[in-house]
């Protein structure tokens, strides 16, 4: 660093739409945003598919990533008020905001899926692997990478501090809801993020609120739950995620098979063999997969190409709502009426499942266990938010979840081969429905 | 069409955070929207390279268009309470507004500086060639495509109609002055765009404004102004435009050279032998690019391969204010210092002018010339605006130029070799600017 | 009306801070907002004592009268598209959303407890009675303020445009939350109005909206119930309500007591005397009450001069929780403490109690029983809210009472006389929180 | 004050619409905004007779003026870390902030044209005379109310101080245009404040704005500019003023011929005797005036109960633009005509100009000189804004002067007595306009 106090000469600014301007005055920060692997998080969209149902909905992780980061400065900012505040324990705050989802492929949540990665392990093989991040946060020593990892892998001591990034109620949740309503458009997103600032208190283990801003809070959970059900698991989006999964799984079995591609999917077959490097890691971005997609639209094999052409061109799966327990009796005849008709069910007929769990107090022993947020009574005591809060009380660990069947709806009405068989299964699908 | 009057049986809403919601109630614009073509602009980002600049424009061409649509749709519902309307002239106009773009490739600007193409000649082989929009367009006759090409090109007999698209305050230019704002988070592209709609009245040839709405329409004028020099000039966003042109030119000049790229450039391959089918236009999207972008990293060439990187890594030129009459006298000091130290002063040397003319009065007989802005007096006489407005006089015809030298400041200030070469060049350069 | 059609020969339109524009086309609405006992709304606020809270919330009847009649037009606007509406029951419906709070007073909530008056009666008095909005609607035929009249008291026959005004889910609450919010400041009560409007759809005796926009109506309830407890029930507006009903009650009492006021108090004797003609009512406004307070500052009687100078100072009383089961324990003794020191508790110990219920399924046979909010679902049937929403559900029904007790605590901390008496009084005080 | 650092044990926020939150951190500024003097505020609104145009404008001085004194506690936050500030002169600037305005009476425009005052002489009473607010400015020091009421004056030392409150670009312009346009629902008023502020950089006698951060002061001069021509100098907004003006002068004219009215006006007769004391004048307000002006309404003097119930149910005089070398020709005619007809022409036919000078370079020696925006250029001199900005440039010294003739246009066209005079009059009127 040029200054021995690491700040930099000038502070420098990025404006935003959402919080107005991003303030970078640390010169860690300001290395850190300008490594190609950060850079990287410009080809990636944030919302993966969801700018097929909502146009607006086209930022990227970069973008995200800043917010975060800024949220967290802000928030910072206001905790330094309350309590000390050691300078470095700051930086690995701030440099964990901005690093927190840098470990994130193109369309993360179906690339997982088919190739059993996990974003989670790449992001700490970018902080603690030969990167120029890595190169940036040794400068602050040699421990600095392990730190930064171990807040986002929540194994850091402080727990006051992983709480800020990975909580019910953190840096990140705050600026993606935000963030995403901006840009979709929708009016669910919106809370008071400058207040639920103001009344955060540090404790030991977490921040908690101060009771008089608990509407703020309570504003602020219903948000996400609207979210969640309007935006993130909105139907047309999942449809697309099923076609990009299905691609996916199309290619990878052609891979196993020994197909030959026309162009030859370097960037895949790294995936395929199981053993990615770093480097071959960090290629990966969308415009690789929407470059692959395009050509793909031109291979033989009828499925991928028809898979291909379908997201490129906005040719999405319809759906019907679909009850499992029915659905058991209908699906044998189903998928045998599909191969009659020479659609492979496998790619074709396909069940998506969303489940959200909004807000949780805590279930000791359970997976993915959670802990909750805790209000600041006026006699000094700590409460639950559920206990304290009517409509948080009514959404808390109620896990919802909706189950869809999705097919592609314009190949069945097309009735000038297997008029029948396509009648029958148009008559099974509707009724699932009713 | 399926229902006699065009109509869809249902509405069909998309939400945009920018007029809230856009409404298609015609099939054909319902239709147009779902063809591969204009899909293809969720590929193509409105503002190229502005996105390293100002991180929130990471908005696209279809993103755009459909605000173009909807600002057309509400400004002839406006109309059509002042003066009749044909309702074909109608589908005319709004599949206009929807399609003026959709000949847009990636980057326009660049490419088609260096290859010699034209976003306008591509539209209108798009409308009129062998593609889908052709197909549903010709559903409404056979020669609607012709009438909608026309109004493009601006040809088309009503005179009133093609203002609407393309004028000096047309549909297009509200919505991108909006939304690039919106994107962007400046808050200067806001106008009151609801007023100059309803203050507006057709006149045999173009549209006019009632006198009362003066200033919404003076304020409009104002924020186009204000986004030109603020946002689209940017001199970060040049820097990012001029090495995108030198990697295009670069590429050309290695495939005129037969060099041997690691990748076959296929889709570079059609536009250097000068004959692109339409076909192979439409294949070019911003994800082919950035893809040979990223491949290219990788290429012997080094000026290619330094270029892509700094492309895909944002590490942009630096610039100097240039006067271009003193400039003239360090140019050959300065490009064979540049040769000395190893730098392709072709590649590495680079002078960008941009310039706005914001608004003008007719000035006939001048390239460009451009129909003025026309106020309805309340004595029912017609006024140009700047006649009128003060601050709009003041702009007026008045060109403003900027001129700008970029160059890789990284490479100069590591002293290593050339130490004295580089001071010299650095000193040339500083000395520019006083 | 000028015009057979009863349309202005040029649209009017009002710049509104929050629907942008409001658009007045027929002449009968133009005139009503032009008559003098409508002019008078400009000088009675929306939100009563509200301001001295949230400084913002400025705004007047007049203010919100105007909004609820634009929701109004544009609900019908989209209900026209939906189903057939009769021109008159057109302007029925639009006169009466403008006139709905025209029998407000200032200060209502205050008044009508201690002097027993009733704004729905007045609103109804000032319809029907010898007034310029009477005049004006009785040109519209010798029914038309009946109707309008009938309206407004729920008993006219078309119950569909009833609920349109009143129902759980109207213009004038839509009007309201989000003009609160926008004046107060606060993010609470937003929702999409644009949204809700659209998924209306008309049945015979209310409207009710299309499934698909469950989500929006869900967010609107809950902006309603954040409202309330944010900012219609905050302790401090409830404070100064409290001195305000302290001052009427304590001129009331004067005035019976022929006590010899200063200034004779004319627009009070007669509320005092019972009979109000709708003349002298129509001169009550804010502006009168204030006049009064700041006269009586300077009265005699040192608790009409001390609770009116606190309200025009804001020197308000304090508060703490209160909880009914104890306090009663505490009551006496509490009350012989202040007669002690001297003061009255009649006017300086006030408990006051608020309660909401924010959404209401039908419960017959009770008291101000509501008319559910119904959905739409897809197999067309209805469904009322409570069973579709979680979170409606868990809100439903649920009476929420809040208890404060009020009183002067300057007045008890300044121990230079019975310190003793004070201590024990401010001990018996905060023992109650607890 | 309680704490020997004069900060609040926990910082005070109001919520403000324009600026979010307003906070406060000094007891100081805590106690001054509780004063009454400070706490009349709420009885006058910001912009006098505007709301009778834009309904929404019905906020008060109490409400700018807690705006101003934010603005200036951002701005010296700004301020403070570019160099070192006394923490007195801090205390002085915020209390001059907030108590810029506190002289300022009921309508003030038209008061003190009628009634000579001058509420800068009574801002200086109030600072310095017996009050709530003198008292507690004097627990800062025995100097400390002269200093504030010298930075108000424009005469104190500290010349950089005094330009923060009263420069062409200062916080009371800053809140105020922000806030009349959110309250009027404008959009001309926008700029963006934030950027602005972090330009701001102190020099020895006033702020200057770094180069960088022109197009923001630009944007603020345009917004000024569009403000005044769109909503401060309305011409309905005028008309008010005219009938408003009139009302006054006239009650003055009737006091001076010891007229009897049925209500003693006993806070005119003070004013009108000259000798107006501080008790005195801080009673008027509002709602005093408004209250005179319901009683004369019934008073015999026909033109102040005209003009009185003209105003009250906003019965405006019509305007015709005037230009007043043409005028002179008909003024002894239209005067005579309107003797002619019984309206006494002195009362009901008014000229009333509006002129401002939206921004000015230097002009010494001229009356109302103002000191000009200064931009901090990149090589470090300072250069005058409009010889870098072409829009400032061509509105900058220009003052525009806009004249209307008013009269009751109602009374003209009821034809019944005087036809063919009153046809007269008003062709007389018309042919001003053309």
């Amino acid at each position: 660093m040029r200054r021995p106090d690491g700040k930099l000469d000038e502070e420098k600014v990025f404006k935003d739409p959402v919080h107005r301007y991003i303030h970078v005055r640390d010169e860690l920060i300001w290395k850190l945003i300008g490594t190609k692997e950060f850079q990287r998080l410009r080809r990636i969209r944030q919302l993966g598919t969801t700018f097929l149902t909502f146009h607006g909905a086209e930022h990227t992780r970069f973008n995200h990533s800043l917010g975060v980061y800024e949220v967290m400065r802000r928030m910072i900012g206001n905790l330094e008020k309350k309590s000390e505040w050691d300078p470095e324990e700051r930086l690995v705050c701030l440099a964990s905001a901005l690093l927190h989802d840098v470990g994130h492929g193109p369309f993360s949540h179906s690339f997982e899926k088919v190739f059993h990665m996990d974003h989670e392990k790449w992001t700490r093989r970018i902080i603690l692997g030969n990167t120029e991040i890595n190169d940036i946060l040794l400068q602050m020593g040699d421990d600095f990478p392990a730190k930064v990892a171990n807040v986002i892998a929540k194994t850091y001591d402080n727990k006051l501090l992983v709480s800020l990034i990975s909580s019910q109620i953190d840096a990140d949740r705050m600026d993606y809801l935000l963030r995403d309503a901006f840009y979709t458009g929708v009016s669910y997103g919106q809370f008071d993020m400058e207040r639920i600032l103001r009344v955060m208190r540090p404790q030991e283990d977490q921040a908690v609120f101060k009771h008089s801003g608990m509407h703020a809070v309570e504003d602020y959970i219903m948000s996400r739950y609207q979210m969640y059900w309007q935006v993130y698991f909105h139907p047309v989006t999942r449809s697309a995620e099923v076609i990009l999964s299905k691609i996916l799984h199309r290619a990878k079995e052609l891979l196993a098979d020994n197909y030959a591609f026309k162009i030859n999917p370097v960037h895949f077959t790294t995936m395929f063999e199981g053993e990615v490097t770093l480097k071959d890691y960090l290629k990966l971005d969308e415009s690789i997969i929407l470059y692959y997609f395009q050509a793909w639209e031109e291979e033989e094999d009828p499925i991928l190409s028809d898979l291909c052409q379908r997201f490129m061109n906005r040719r999405l799966f319809k759906y019907v709502e679909c009850d499992p327990s029915k659905q058991m009796l209908i699906w044998p005849e189903l998928q045998q009426l599909f191969k009659t008709i020479g659609l492979n069910p496998e790619y074709y007929l396909v069940i998506d499942s969303s489940s959200d769990l909004p807000y949780d107090f805590y279930r000791p022993g359970e997976k993915d266990e959670r802990v909750p947020i805790h209000l600041l009574m006026p006699n000094g005591e700590l409460s639950e938010l559920s206990r304290q809060s009517d409509v948080v009380e009514a959404i808390s660990g109620k896990k919802r979840t909706d189950h869809k069947l999705y097919f592609p709806k314009d190949l069945l009405t097309d009735q000038t081969t297997f008029p029948e068989e396509k009648r029958r299964i148009l008559s099974l699908l509707m009724n699932q429905e009713g």
